[in-house]
């Protein structure tokens, strides 16, 4: 981000940690998060090696103009959740970005579900691509969206 | 959304119009921006029936983690722009969402793109369902994503 | 298929018996596989309501032009495996058809993998659209492709 | 292939002479088709660079239960074109493989349809990875299928 010396950038500190360091430090709330992060209200809940929950609420400001919540969001909770976890089993200095995301929604998403939850996992780690699947559901485990991903080393 | 009396929604107003219509209201600023088109900066440049030109600027607000758009900001364009090519079909009263969205990144998006432009094409206009493209470039016509999406009658 | 008389054709039995009921007499042999399935080799091997399992073993024939299986070979196989899982939980009269599928491949898929299991089970199972996942594994459980589908109601 | 002598394989081919060179030859039947091809009856039609076109027919043996064209036939000759029009734009030596595949089913393909087209394009051909998209139409332009894909180099 602009506002970080180039020493104390993200992505500075991912040449200098693993990938599951510097989640656990954004989670613990250590590490600033990322623009797109705040601007949805995205929350890192939980992160191991090659799993990441991330948390949000689907408020109207997050609607398209049929009154729930736009495709987009719930593809930005995806991929980031999606882009944690793969980040997650990688070591210092080694950072994958997304080449492809594939989501499908099932339910409309509105505010009424309250925190939805999306756990990320990852299904293949190998040396230049990974891939791996989300879902989103609310704390009834009602299913929104659920999608796939593959990220290549940056 | 919530500040909409019910005829003034733009769910009633779909009821009312069709889809061609009612995204020239919202790209002339006759009838309001849905609230995740505002949060990005969405601005509907172009609409024809089953073609809509959707422009925007990756700003560091954005960004992820690693000082680039996050995928999400480029999945919400494009989604944006697929649903309105896709509704931009639709008589009034005929409404479609997206099922399922797939986009591909072919290059880093960054506020240097400068404003972006994101043209959807419909591809396949069905009874229950139809399917669109849509490709994200910047003024020199460098790709910078692409998606297809499946959409449904609701 | 042509050589079947009306009453007897495969659309004539999913009209007086269930999914899961129709995929267990294939897989028992008491139906005839469909063409696509016998010239693949595919084989039923597990089938219950919202999951089913299906073999085969990717040889020569269905290699392509760089020495391994065609990327339409697992894609065959995970597409059937996907169809059925969710027609498995579909009451008689009540068929769903593939409306979109993304593969993920991740690692080369030879003859030397041996016969190849592929899981599907159902994410969501809706009034009209559905959809699932599949791995396609080797018997120590290496992963070589991954998909999701959504299918719609006949 | 197995009765290939090393000299004389697709791979050895691939390093001596470009994609455009052996698509052109195997299109003129001057090389073998690959296996997958010969079983699906596909035959390359056109052949430039960033550009294929494949034509095939959909017979009863392609096809699924439910007396159509199983998914994946189309998934089969998409990815086949999609495939040859990347490595179309390679020089000798440089192959590109499959990462994914997302193919869209916008209309049931029986062999009335009669031989159907799919012309593949090319969108983005990085030094690491390449997209394509395809289209499956019949001689009256009906659209049955449409798909995209990420292809990496081996």
């Amino acid at each position: 981000m602009s506002s970080d010396t180039p020493d104390d950038s993200p992505v500075a500190a991912r040449q200098a940690m693993s990938g599951l360091e510097y989640f656990r430090l954004v989670a613990e709330g250590k590490r600033p998060l990322p623009g797109m992060f705040s601007l949805l209200g995205l929350r890192i809940a939980e992160v191991e090696k090659g799993r990441v929950v991330i948390v949000a609420t689907a408020t109207e400001q997050f609607y398209n103009g049929l009154g729930v919540a736009h495709g987009g969001f719930a593809a930005t909770v995806l991929d980031s959740a999606l882009g944690c976890a793969i980040n997650s089993m990688q070591p210092a200095g080694r950072v994958y970005t997304t080449l492809e995301l594939k989501v499908n929604y099932t339910r409309p998403l509105t505010r009424e579900a309250g925190e939805v939850r999306c756990e990320a996992t990852v299904l293949h780690s190998g040396s230049r691509t990974a891939t791996a699947e989300a879902r989103l559901v609310d704390v009834q485990g009602r299913l929104y969206a659920h999608a796939t991903t593959t990220c290549i080393i940056v």
